[in-house]
């Protein structure tokens, strides 16, 4: 029997008024443990690719049609998430529209670049979003 | 219970020799099924990132120390496994020396760039090999 990581998906969500006007990033409030706050993602299902797994967390969490535009990378640590061991793909993605809380996110923000709360991140998503920010 | 695809990384590996001149792509020949030529690649183990587990593989299946250079992508078709629902995350690397076949692989072969076999090819590693030239 092989067992390997869970696997999830992550999205790094810009999100653009109707007249492409950039808002600002995505966080949600996470309504189950580790609780903070957290870049909108969840686990991939079985028969579903990575790219879909994103795509529908995202309608889950926070009502967003997101179009993906860049894999950011793989974060795979087997300590960043104190549950157990998961390995998940970050996407760069981009949405329009307003952002309305569900499924596993209690609240959800949006932030600026420079005003991103990184001591509230739960996870690695600090390392992430400071990746993220690095290759801008 | 949570349940998310199997998760495995897969290697392109260039080959160089001591004097810095490229040889061409490793393929190998695989012991299990599918048969047939395949990128060298493994599961990863829970407790090990995806970079450690491509390292590990690398060593594992054709005796190479691989420098990772790149991750070209996730590939998570649901039909890309015959055997079960598998992501793979496939990295660039770089290795020197002679590749040696051990675990899975039966025998090893290096190929140049336009001399690749597509049509010997399982998995989707025909897809995988044809974006990896095309981002060259």
């Amino acid at each position: 029997m092989i067992k390997t990581p869970h696997l999830s998906a992550d999205g790094i969500i810009k999100l653009y008024d109707k007249n492409e006007n950039y808002q600002g990033l995505i966080l949600i409030q996470r309504l189950n443990p580790p609780h903070g706050l957290a870049l909108p993602g969840g686990f991939v299902d079985i028969g579903e690719s990575v790219e879909d797994a994103l795509v529908r967390e995202m309608k889950e969490e926070v009502n967003l049609d997101v179009e993906i535009e860049s894999l950011l990378g793989i974060y795979s640590d087997p300590k960043r998430d104190p549950r157990f061991h998961t390995a998940t793909a970050v996407y760069v993605c981009k949405a329009y529209c307003t952002p309305r809380s569900g499924d596993d996110a209690k609240e959800v923000f949006i932030y600026k670049d420079d005003e991103l709360p990184f001591d509230k991140l739960v996870f690695d998503h600090e390392k992430i979003l400071k990746d993220y920010l690095s290759v801008l």
